[in-house]
């Protein structure tokens, strides 16, 4: 049983990624990076996410490793009606529940689908894990669901889209982190020492700091996160002293 | 102790990529797909990908996990010399070993940094687990290493990728699966039944079917993956002979 967290709680999630054709390269996640930045807009802090491919065990055991410790955990697909579709099969193992044919979901389908066209195929779209509540797909009409805090959604992205759209206002959101950042123009290493300084002069705000490689040049972006407006705008003014002090040129990154 | 495989047997691979800047969704991971066509590409099967936090706790957990089970873990990031790098100190903790300055690796940085700018800073990039041998980093010089059966790479992808080649020659491979694509212009539901009789008569060869949304239609590649060469094409001669039975429109995707 999760506990309802309060307002100024992290409400934290793991994202399950299924699929043997993000392993093997041949297609890119961009599920992965979406979820990422709307969860962290409605302030769900991802904490986790693995990638499995498509067999059964290895699903039970991802979703019973994270469920256990983070507030939600998503997943992203398998839910299609192939035989390497096995991800709602592998719900109901890790849940310890049957799956059978949702009437439910078999009416949503009826309105994608004529009824010679319900095919026992298609129809393995409509098998549903007992006790999770549908998450109803204006797209496709083959439903996601939640199965208490498992979230579990289609791997296509236009699918998993309207399927997140769907379920947010069912969860439990904490306050958003608010993030600035530095475009600093001088190597990770020479910012390293004053930025320890000051990450222990504000222990409250998350601190890290990401080099890249341009123009066959280094620098460093620096970027603060804090749910508390007030306090991230110290640590800002904070930082701005330290890199004037230091002579480093940098500036502001807008956020998107 | 990892076992020699042969050529004709799977080697396996898993990666960690460790990075807060991924799980905010502010730095997309280019990473993963690089390494997972790579790996392909050498006869190692990558199965299974985490991303975690910059927290030492979850980079021992991840690592210690993987390491069990598959011939080769690969991590990327937290190397730098900043104090949200932790990756190092991870690394010594999951191997039980300590952490130190390694003569090996503040030679390689002698030749990036003059004797007055290697700082304490920039030395905790030599900083290596007992026991590893350094992998060499032509780029910015401070270097990754494996231990065991583990290697750890920087996050910046430039520097990433010449680690991945320079380690590449000291791992057993495998033979490399080959793939053959096809793109049906029929949604997943009605390739799926002839697709899984279709696998049961080729058992041995693997078939991934990955709906797609595009123009407004539902498509669906299918793709086919073996060592073995012969099995390969019968199998496609079989899907083609398949495809045109049911009358689907197709055509084959040129592999990259």
């Amino acid at each position: 049983m999760i506990e309802e967290p309060g307002p100024s709680d992290t409400v934290t999630a793991a994202l399950v990624v299924i699929g043997e054709e993000i392993l093997s390269g041949r297609t890119k996640d961009t599920n992965t990076p979406y979820i990422a930045a709307h969860l962290s807009n409605a302030g769900i802090a991802l904490r986790e996410v693995r990638i499995v491919a498509d067999v059964e065990a290895e699903i039970v055991d991802a979703v019973n490793a994270l469920r256990q410790r983070y507030a939600y955990v998503l997943t992203t697909g398998g839910i299609g009606p192939t035989h390497d579709d096995v991800t709602t099969d592998a719900i109901g193992r890790a849940f310890g529940v049957p799956v059978a044919i949702n009437d439910e979901a078999v009416e949503a389908m009826r309105l994608q689908y004529r009824p010679e066209d319900l095919t026992p195929t298609r129809l393995r779209m409509a098998r549903i894990p007992q006790g999770a509540a549908l998450i109803h797909n204006a797209v496709s009409r083959a439903p996601g669901y939640m199965i208490e805090n498992v979230i579990v959604m289609a791997g296509i992205p236009g699918v998993m889209q309207v399927m997140l759209d769907e379920v947010m206002p069912r969860l439990a959101k904490g306050r958003p982190l608010q993030a600035r950042s530095v475009r600093v123009s001088a190597p990770e290493s020479e910012v390293a020492t004053p930025l320890a300084a000051l990450q222990m002069a504000y222990a409250d705000v998350q601190m890290g700091s990401y080099p890249f490689f341009e123009h066959r040049r280094y620098g460093t972006y620096l970027v603060l996160r804090s749910a508390d407006d007030d306090r991230l705008a110290e640590a800002l003014e904070a930082l701005w002293r330290l890199i004037a002090e230091h002579g480093f040129a940098a500036s502001q990154v807008e956020e998107s």
